[in-house]
């Protein structure tokens, strides 16, 4: 008997009416497939924020502890309901918390990671021809504390559910119908991926795709579950995230990723002496400030001029910093810029093909983009180009490599 | 150190308003009293109607096991938002839920018992001087399904936990200010009583005074754990509920109750012989009826007048049933009488008192109240009288036992 793990996320649990379709969807997939189903939720749309409000008015900084115990009950209601709809429909199902399961995680409350997932009582249920519905994003520590994964947490829940039961596939169901080459927004002409490497779903998620979160396709990728994203109300065969195959090499891009929050700032005329980097980096990092690209240039004259990217709201902090530290290293001046963006290309082919940054390159000067910024990884390209650029620079790249279609 | 259990309901923490202000009871009382305090809350009023809805837009008649998951989440939004209100008045504490406790119950979902509480870790939270607060209303079969305890849950919760816990008081917090010698809205000048005992109250519970479960006044009254009602937004004493003591004997009665949810059936003439109450009864019963006061007189001529009360909603019902028997038993006819109302007075004190009865029937006799029905237990006297006499009964009967005060 194969076995599907489904995850539905708060939008696609919103209402009654569309906790009564998910269910009818699972009832029809389970006759027409005879697959055996666990299900993963979220809380209903809205609720999170409901339960937010509240806790800000009981306290100034909400305990991480009591948020867990609270934002839990969120997807506790989903699951009921969601049992109750599909016994009307004549399914069997069986509801389990996180804390039921058992999904033990570590202590983190707020952002806890599953240790260890009891699947005795699920492959019990299971057997017995039922629906097993799950409450996505929550767990439990080995002493019984609720917890919750942070965000994104229910993706990571059916994942690794999936991983703990040995799944044939994980489908998380959202509000889009796949993982494309690019924002369709951005380019009209971008197309649905029909598959794409745990790799390259990677890159794209940490650049801004925001369908899956990053710790769930790490934990994908880790166990091996093939991973399929595809829409709750569009019927369609979404993207399936998997390993690499022959297949795939054909395609030297995969898709063409983008981040609007980035400004840039840079050091120039640093003396070049070891230590300088660390000197630089130690204070934006005491600051909790997160840096992404970083370049550093040896100039003639015995000294460099050191630019990172950092997140646009930490952009004034960061220029504050700097100017300090500018006379203490005795630099010549601190300049930035908060009007960039980053665009990069994703592809496991590029590995073995030569020639894919000149291509980039190439294509983005014959528009006259002007490149302020390069950052290359096994199988990707960032460039950082003027913030006025990011369309024509998405579309140029998006049908310089063939994405385009037909 | 003495250790107090306190209960708030649904309408005590209806709002975030309102659980500040626990909170900072709370916060006081601890300081003040240096007591140890368990706090058990029930869901936020409204929360348990608007689950309950949602529940019935999923499935015609609600899964009884499902209901439990979905309604025990309004305690658990309670006591996180209650810790939190703690928190921020720098008093550290620490929330359960009932499967966290563990509160372990049969598996009678809807209506569940408790079979046993596990109090080492409250314990060891008091110990380090935290508040504990703990959801009413819910508990966890062995086997970890979750469970609700029914109607009034809350109250059976705390008083269980303070037999548990061996506290030294429980007490219930509500809307009124203690228990009153009859309802003040009959009689205006009903007083609050200081005192009374398990036994009465259960009467006057169990006749219509809806400050308490009876359940939880049972358990209070079994394990011997002093009970004490009192309002959340009024100071005051309450009312303590407790054992017989020398004081409480001097009052003949503590209090007036009444109901006026009764009708009256009798079927006449019935031949009397062996098995005819059994033969008339077993019908109703059968239909779920529930039968509160029987009285059965022989007459001269062998025949006898079969007379009970019932809830008014089951009047057309056993009616009905009743015109059925009757041929079958050869009875006279069958008569009934829907705009009737019991009244009843309650006390331990007329165990040793001869007279109370007779007391009873000449005050109500001199107002021309006529008794229709009589039924009397140890600590109580009922009669049924035609509903327009109602209020003049009650207060005839709250003057002449002296309960009007100077």
């Amino acid at each position: 008997m194969s076995l599907h793990v489904h995850k539905y996320g708060g939008t696609s649990v919103g209402t009654a009416e569309k906790i009564k379709g998910v269910a009818k969807k699972l009832v029809q997939e389970k006759k027409s497939t005879q697959h055996d189903l666990v299900v993963v939720v979220s809380a209903m749309s809205g609720e999170t924020n409901r339960m937010t409000e509240l806790a800000k008015q009981m306290q100034h900084r909400p305990s991480a502890k009591q948020m867990d115990v609270l934002l839990s009950t969120g997807e506790q209601v989903t699951i009921a309901l969601l049992c109750m709809a599909l016994e009307e429909l004549g399914q069997e199902a069986t509801s389990y918390t996180g804390g039921q399961v058992k999904i033990v995680t570590d202590d983190a409350h707020g952002k806890a990671r599953i240790e260890e997932i009891q699947t005795t009582n699920i492959q019990a249920d299971l057997d017995n021809n039922r629906i097993v519905v799950v409450a996505g994003f929550q767990g439990v520590t080995a002493s019984g504390a609720i917890t919750t994964l942070g965000r994104g947490g229910s993706d990571t829940t059916a994942v690794a559910l999936a991983a703990a039961l040995k799944a044939d596939e994980c489908r998380i169901y959202t509000d889009v119908d796949g993982v494309y080459t690019t924002d369709p927004r951005v380019e009209p002409k971008a197309r649905r991926l029909d598959r794409i490497t745990f790799e390259e779903m990677l890159e794209m998620a940490s650049l801004g795709s925001k369908i899956l979160q990053i710790r769930s396709v790490e934990f994908a990728g880790k166990y091996n579950v093939p991973l399929r994203v595809l829409s709750t109300f569009v019927e369609g065969e979404g993207t399936l995230i998997t390993y690499e195959d022959d297949e795939m090499e054909k395609a030297l891009i995969s898709g063409i990723a983008f981040n609007r929050d980035e400004a840039k700032v840079t050091l120039a005329g640093v003396p070049d002496m070891p230590g300088v980097a660390s000197a630089i980096l130690k204070p934006i990092s005491d600051a909790n400030i997160e840096i992404d690209m970083i370049v550093q240039n040896i100039a003639e004259d015995k000294t460099t001029d050191f630019t990172f990217t950092v997140h646009r709201n930490d952009y004034e902090k960061t220029m504050q910093i700097l100017q300090n530290i500018c006379a203490e290293l005795g630099a010549k001046n601190v300049d930035g810029d908060n009007k960039i963006v980053k665009v990069s290309i994703v592809g496991v082919g590029m590995r073995s093909h030569a020639g894919i940054a000149s291509q980039m390159f190439t294509a983005l000067a014959d528009e006259g983009i002007n490149i302020r910024m390069i950052s290359t990884s096994e199988i990707k390209i960032s460039v950082v180009v003027d913030e006025k650029y990011l369309e024509l620079a998405v579309r140029t790249l998006h049908e310089s490599f063939g994405l385009s279609g037909e």
